[in-house]
């Protein structure tokens, strides 16, 4: 039977070029978190499907390849529903096996710990230029550290590295989840509308500040209401000065703490970064994923339309999981994004190895052969990329093709 | 709900003391296989469950773990069979995605193409120590070389990664296909038998000779080809002279070529070789995987029972899938025995990174917080990996821990 040679839908074949590309990230990122005291782990890309139906992936868990049960537990003939014949999934993110992974093996881990991601995970989602069915996560998080000295060293360690990588001029932009509610309770909006409310804001982006003004009040918020949030997002500035506004202007709403801690988290940054960006204090940041609980922060790329990194605290969620409260932050890069980037740009991996092709012709006696092999050993204990060939009969087009893969050094042995 | 704290059934986690073995071995893998000219590929984990249920993967294919259909393709009530409801499958190994992707891609590549694929297989096998049902695989290939330079190069490239990581004294079995045949054809074996004969061959390890010969007979064949068959294997040495005793003794069954080939890899893989092993001509290895037509090998080591690795020539399976015959050759190593094996030894990566522990005293004022994080940055810039944590009330316990974790040098700062 002939096989199928494309491979299944939304997923791709890696192609040498862009495999250099991955491999060259995935080892500047463990490179550079391990300075920074990141632990690599990993949890299987399997998960019950229990864990990953909790509702802690919000869209997510209508994203899920399901895995069917195997073996005597396949019942297929008296089986009703869906749950009848899965016991597994795909992980569609790392954060919920995180979490599994922490309560389970708590006991042998340090605290506060400090882990690093590198994994596939799979979402069902409709296939679009550059979005993929798999895709490699890459996050950082530090759980037990309720400091906002973990913010400051997750932002270090992602930015120091997208510096290695030659990003420049991008922004991270930070907020927190009680400067987001101090702000709609200043302004006179009941709680339960907040969520709603930070949808919209969370356009702003697109629609602008006028745009936000009216989807409010077509929402049929109080028109009073309305107006005073929108002078406050007019009035407060994208730095350490607007943290200090807000510290002001919203007492009674907002812990004094809270805009301390994010002076803190600016100024620490501001001071020690690596990189060439900005960390900008931006009230209008609002991150879809429910879970976070205070700071939350985003990088955005003007070669980029939208965000290629993102994160942010989560000082409930694997609480709910263990029955223990864990405070936990975290830090995701786009790695997929990341990537694609630096092959559009036909990014160079700074790589010294020198490549060299030795080529032989036929029927090359054993004795002069062991020559070619002792001498291509020699080449490769010195580090240098030796590619043995057998020469073919269109030479010169075997030249250029070898040239092209970059064995700038041609080497022809003849028997 | 309460979360599964389990992984699931035959999976594990990663813990970091394993993840820095595994990444070093990882690392150690692609520089080393880059010296040879390998190329990292990868597939999606993921692969269309015609190509899974091909028949290439053997005993594999009864292992898969299934991928339910999604979307309106699922149709849970009219569905009468697994083929109804599935569309893909976790892959067993990475040979049949390699084919898959060489046919998907050959226009892409070079010729011949040296792939080196690193990637998790999964197989829902029953679990038992040491064997789990994800489980990463670490096959080199190289594509489109009928020369036994393909042989040599796999060989040597496989051996000098088992030396870097302090493997001495194992064996490198090897044998061919077509020796094997050529044996059982002198010997008076129908050729309908020769896969049950190698079947009963193959546990020479375990039954020895007589026990072969006991089970050859119980089997019913004529006791003049048993005799003529056992006699072959006590007069064949395991080195080349047994090699050129068999192009002697099986003229007329064997081709010439096919004896020289195997003497010309000896002679050459044992005149160039980096790590301290044998390569041992071994005419009683089958291996159990039919696609193999030519040489075949296996790796033995003392200290595990089993085999940590094995490859061959398998000229005929690319074309099958394609329609375009394309010589083959792979080597694949146990990747998980060989990390299963360094972590019972303790193995020691050789990794010259100081760590630093920074311990701050909890409610440090900003101005000396920025010190002790630009000194952090300093000692991170020329390599070191430093941790920073808040100062616990147990401070001495929070030192044992860290020291444990490595961390040698613990500097302390006070507000």
């Amino acid at each position: 039977m002939a096989l199928k040679k494309k491979p299944v839908t939304g997923m791709k074949d890696m192609l040498p070029r862009e495999m250099q590309i991955r491999d060259y990230v995935i080892r500047l990122i463990k490179e550079t978190y391990g300075t920074f005291g990141f632990s690599s782990i990993e949890t299987p890309c399997v998960e019950h499907i229990e864990n990953l139906s909790s509702k802690q992936g919000g869209e997510n868990e209508k994203l899920i390849f399901k895995i069917l049960k195997r073996g005597e537990k396949l019942k297929l003939d008296t089986a009703e529903c869906e749950a009848d014949l899965v016991d597994g999934g795909l992980r569609y993110d790392l954060t919920v096996p995180l979490s599994r992974y922490y309560s389970n093996n708590v006991s042998e881990l340090p605290s506060p710990f400090k882990a690093l991601q590198m994994g596939n995970v799979w979402r069902a989602d409709r296939p679009q230029r550059g979005r993929f069915r798999q895709f490699m996560q890459c996050d950082i998080d530090i759980l037990g550290e309720p400091n906002n000295l973990a913010e400051i060293e997750l932002i270090l360690a992602t930015t120091t590295l997208l510096g290695k990588l030659d990003f420049k001029n991008f922004t991270v932009r930070i907020n927190d989840r009680k400067i987001l509610k101090a702000m709609a309770a200043y302004s006179g909006f009941e709680e339960k509308d907040y969520d709603d409310v930070f949808i919209i804001l969370d356009k702003m982006d697109k629609i602008g500040l006028d745009g936000v003004e009216k989807e409010l009040q077509e929402h049929g918020y109080p028109k009073e209401a309305v107006e005073k949030y929108l002078q406050l997002f007019k009035e407060i500035t994208n730095d350490i000065e607007g943290v200090r506004y807000c510290k002001e202007k919203l007492e009674g709403y907002l812990e004094e703490a809270t805009a301390d801690g994010l002076e803190m988290i600016i100024a620490s940054v501001d001071s020690v970064k690596e990189a060439d960006f900005k960390l900008s204090f931006d009230p209008t940041l609002v991150r879809g994923m429910s879970y976070y609980t205070g700071t939350i922060f985003e990088i955005a790329m003007d070669e980029f339309g939208g965000s290629v990194g993102g994160g942010g605290r989560y000082d409930e969620m694997i609480g709910k999981f263990t029955g223990q409260p864990t405070p936990a932050c975290g830090f995701s890069i786009g790695f997929e994004r990341i990537v694609m980037l630096l092959l559009e740009r036909g990014y160079e991996i700074p790589d010294n190895k020198e490549k060299l092709a030795l080529l032989i012709e036929k029927g090359m006696p054993q004795e002069k052969m062991l020559e070619v092999l002792a001498f291509a050993k020699e080449q490769r204990a010195v580090g240098k990329q030796v590619m043995l060939s057998i020469m073919k009969k269109n030479k010169k087009f075997q030249k250029e093709q070898l040239s092209q893969e970059g064995y700038t050094e041609i080497k022809e042995f003849f028997k």
